[in-house]
């Protein structure tokens, strides 16, 4: 056996007993949890200062830097974060759409747990934390591996949620961290069905292609998030420009911020020189159709096949002028990665073929594609979003995390 | 592009249309395959003749000839399939869990088809029109790969179905048949994940196995039952044979017969001899442990660590004395395929611990393992039985071939 078998056998093992402890005993972990981070914080510093030293010799970037540092505050945000995980309800357990058939059986549907979830991650620690309070609270023990930039702070805040797990009387096996940061560390893992049932990769194209071709374990595919915003031709044109400047500017580093900008054609003389004005503050490049570069001029970077592919992530906005709402759908169906897809107009039927047409987990009328966040759709909390269509679609929260089982009661039923 | 590319490319395109086809439309698609079905049931059942022929000449057996056989009756029986599978409600379209978050949005979560869906099954001829039904019904393309014993059959029905469903003003493409019969064909169908977004695969552990290696598109696991019957301390005798019986005997070939049957120590010495007498009607050979074989005498084959494992499809139960609820639990979540697993008992808490704490799709108190099956649980249809714990768990009928897409009314709201 591997290390990493060992480790798949542990879990499966622990999430045996979780499947079925109470809301009470999980909820005590979380709360434990949450109070041993704070209570133990400069066991977490001190490790987190590691990190951000190697990462600084190593010549990363400060705005990377800022997301792998914890402070005495952040790590306070992190367990209220856990704290209101604990709060949500208890998604496990509910029997539903119970029958009785006509020979007497008496047939329901019971929410579970998944069993062992696996999570791939990038350099962030507190998804550490979030995201095995949210496989805990559903029932599910949680194998997770986060990049090697954060690893020394990622093992300080396993070690101690695994105390914690075990002082509220669960497995410490609940919940652990790969210990091998490599690439065939989470190749290992991709393979693993034998022990999980569900992988999340939490990251850029590259992983989750990755994931997609090697993985024979369940994956629910998340993040990928190549959005675009339709702007029709009886849009409002403030509120146009107001939304793309958002959807692009706001934060472009996120999966739901756009990337490209559709205009269509009669309104593209009036609206393009608005939009370009705020997204000037923030000096974002224009990357344009032919038609976009005679509206707004030589800063216009002429915009090639790989444009409509490319999540920027950055201040980087593909627009192309089109014909109307057919070939905004067209395109956005070509090109999109089934993520989140807005129209701005005021055209009934062409926001009702909007959004019954264009094939994404989230469309919108009038609004910028910037909400698709389980927090902003009211689902308390979100372990990811997915960007498929099979077990979950958009933002998941604790239900995504389960499955179901039939349970039948009988007395003595033969076919 | 191959061949099999072009063909998922036209399935796309299709199921676009498909996406948002009425009702109306689906069930006039539907009534014309039943009608035309039986309309040109000679054209069926001359090709029909012609995969008997060949499957004679090549010493198909006698009850595998049987599966593949049709006549005008069976065929009578296929198309009122399709009208009780148009007479069911449309699974499509309705928006659930509609909430106004307090900025204004309007988020509602609409059922919507998955897309495209591949079924990779065997034989019989039938599957080619139900999978074709229940996929139509619920808004999805369909690519059907079945087995080349059955493919002139499968190629005359499909022949029907497409200009069935262009007569009804839908693209003929909704539907289609991959004509290569080979295992390449299986395995380039496995990776089409531009086209396919689900792949079911309905046949053995071995397709299975392929396809989880293989596949690069979102798989349904369906079908592999290693199912088991538990008779506990408390069981009636006359209960517990014939449910064990019936699991066995009533129809060994499917996956919900059981292959396995666990009794505890105390009550083996009452109980065993009078399942026997039962399983001996239809001559079932029983592998034993050794305890099994020390009750019934030397017409026992001694069971292997393999037997535990199989799923025999025939008049073969493996038999094994235990000494109680936590060894039978133990024992089923180690070999069990997450099928359907019984307890029969008149313990109200060993009953309670089983169906909480074995893990399978469905699990039963005093009832035969038989009843998983869509049409036994109410569901109207059912295109297979899924063993895997995303998406859809157990039997699964239209609900279970849609996805959702949140939908969302703004007024200009931004982040």
């Amino acid at each position: 056996m591997t290390e990493l078998e060992k480790q798949g056998s542990l879990a499966k093992s622990a999430s045996r007993i979780l499947m079925t402890a109470s809301s009470t005993i999980k909820d005590q972990a979380l709360m434990a949890i949450a109070d041993m981070l704070e209570n133990e914080s400069d066991l977490i510093l001190d490790s987190n200062a590691k990190d951000i030293a190697l990462a600084r010799e190593s010549g990363m970037r400060e705005s990377l830097i800022d997301r792998l540092m914890l402070t005495k505050d952040r790590i306070k945000g992190i367990a209220n974060g856990v704290r209101e995980v604990a709060a949500l309800p208890d998604p496990i357990g509910a029997v539903e759409d119970t029958v009785v058939r006509p020979n007497g059986l008496i047939i329901g549907k019971k929410t579970v747990p998944l069993g062992v979830i696996a999570i791939i991650y990038e350099a962030r620690p507190n998804v550490t934390a979030d995201a095995a309070a949210l496989c805990l609270k559903s029932g599910n023990a949680a194998i997770l591996r986060g990049g090697k930039e954060a690893f020394r702070s990622n093992a300080s805040i396993m070690n101690i949620m695994r105390r914690a797990v075990a002082s509220a009387g669960l497995p410490e096996d609940c919940v652990s961290l790969v210990k091998d940061t490599t690439r065939e560390s989470a190749r290992e893992l991709m393979q693993l069905d034998e022990y999980i049932d569900v992988l999340i990769p939490r990251g850029g194209a590259g992983l989750i292609r990755s994931v997609v071709e090697n993985a024979k374990v369940p994956v629910i595919q998340t993040g990928v998030g190549n959005c675009h915003v339709y702007i029709d031709e009886t849009a409002d044109i403030d509120m146009g420009a107001r939304i793309i400047f958002n959807a692009k500017c706001q934060r472009p580093s996120v999966c739901n911020a756009a990337e490209t900008m559709l205009v269509h054609r009669s309104i593209a003389q009036r609206f393009l020189p608005a939009a370009k004005e705020l997204l000037d503050t923030k000096n974002t490049e224009i990357r344009g159709c032919p038609e976009t570069a005679e509206i707004l001029g030589e800063s216009v970077v002429p915009a090639t096949e790989s444009d409509w592919h490319t999540e920027y992530g950055d201040y980087i906005l593909a627009v192309k002028v089109v014909s109307g709402i057919d070939e905004a759908i067209e395109h956005i169906n070509r090109y999109n990665t089934g993520h989140s897809e807005a129209i701005v107009t005021n055209d009934y039927s062409n926001a009702q073929r909007f959004l019954n047409e264009v094939d994404a987990a989230a469309v919108y009328v009038n609004a910028s594609t910037r909400f698709t966040d389980g927090g902003e759709f009211g689902l308390g909390a979100e372990i990811g979003i997915s960007t498929q269509k099979m077990h979950a679609r958009g933002p998941m929260g604790l239900k995504q995390l389960t499955s179901s089982k039939y349970i039948i009661y009988g007395n003595g039923q033969i076919r």
